[in-house]
């Protein structure tokens, strides 16, 4: 069955990246800096740098579990954003190697690059991106690749069924959270069901499935009134 | 050797409770109604609910985790807004049974409570009352009990040796978050390293050792630019 799951690094106060920047040179900017302290344990996994193209990297838990997570997937999902910045860096062999539907407002032709991957723009919104890329995904699941403000929209529509968190042992202080505008209303929570933790040295790897948003209902036994 | 520990019940999305309230009845706020939420699975606990003086309760791994984490700690510091909303429901003899240093701008006699527990109010703050916590811990350890913006003080001022996180499988979407304010420079990030996880389906149980702020590198090896 295919699961619509997302997946990103983030640190442990729940930044995915540094505070957003507009300099040319980005990976000069703090935004770099903390996203490349947190995405540090999949650069060194070499499941991961095989799949880029590039040399090297540690076998390990991680990258087992990096290419356990990847071979799962069918068909991808990301922003405009995170589109245009891969366009230079993952060159005529782009690492996804099936159909990726990109979020967008400029309509643009498809695009088949070597190695099986596609990039199709979608202009009529993020849940028709999500439901092109299940019929994609023939039977395997869909990947919300990022960045993390297409994740955000993709949890508070409702259309995530399972979130992966790596988190790395880090406090950024500052940066682009994950975990916010979830478009869960006072007084209501989405309840979690935990999966599955692996955890290393590096990185702790968190899995859950993702409930309905539901009441918070006044559970005040650990107030006192509780006393039995 | 002492260690300054502090430890807290968040959201997944790092809440340890709902948005501030200054309703008189705090337990039909919003706030109450993360915090309980969020504090469920220690409320459920044995252990605790034993040492709140309160019957029932689940004899599990998360109640011996409570009580193991407990067994460390030989003093309290806490900031006065927990002490204060504390005072009532604590009643007579309060859960820690050691001394507890009360971080607040108004001086009080301190008061000495039955089943050991005492309450000393430090007015020359924070600092002072984590070094007059470690005299009195007696070689345990020194836990700093919140609430929230306690622990993110101790975090910024470089106190805190270990941290503590409950992860609660909800996603609240607001409230108020323990790991900011953590008086993190940009550009900077301060390192943990991971001890140990421990995971249940109500809570998953993580704990670090804390580094020191120290600044980020660049490491764009996953930028394309790292080719090998």
């Amino acid at each position: 069955m295919t699961l619509v799951t997302a997946e990103m690094s983030i640190s442990l106060d729940g930044y995915f990246a540094g505070p957003r920047s507009d300099e040319t040179d980005w990976t000069k900017s703090p935004e770099a800096l903390g996203f490349f302290r947190i995405t540090r344990w999949v650069v060194n996994a070499q499941s991961w740098r095989e799949r880029m193209g590039y040399a090297g990297g540690e076998q390990s838990v991680n990258s087992d579990l990096a290419a356990e997570l990847t071979a799962r997937n069918g068909a991808y999902v990301m922003g405009r954003r995170m589109a245009d910045g891969g366009e230079g860096p993952w060159g005529e062999e782009p690492p996804f190697h099936g159909p990726v539907f990109v979020v967008t407002h400029r309509e643009r032709e498809t695009r088949h690059c070597q190695g099986g991957t596609s990039f199709t723009y979608v202009t009529d919104g993020l849940e028709s991106a999500i439901a092109q890329a299940r019929e994609a995904a023939n039977g395997k699941n869909v990947l919300i690749s990022g960045g993390g403000t297409t994740v955000q929209q993709a949890i508070a529509a409702g259309q995530v069924d399972e979130l992966v968190l790596h988190i790395a042992p880090v406090l950024l202080g500052e940066g682009q959270r994950l975990l916010d505008n979830l478009g869960v209303s006072t007084g209501h929570g989405r309840e979690l069901t935990p999966e599955r933790v692996v955890h290393t040295q590096d990185v702790t790897h968190l899995v859950y499935r993702v409930g309905k948003a539901a009441s918070l209902f006044l559970d005040d036994r650990g107030s006192g009134d509780g006393e039995a």
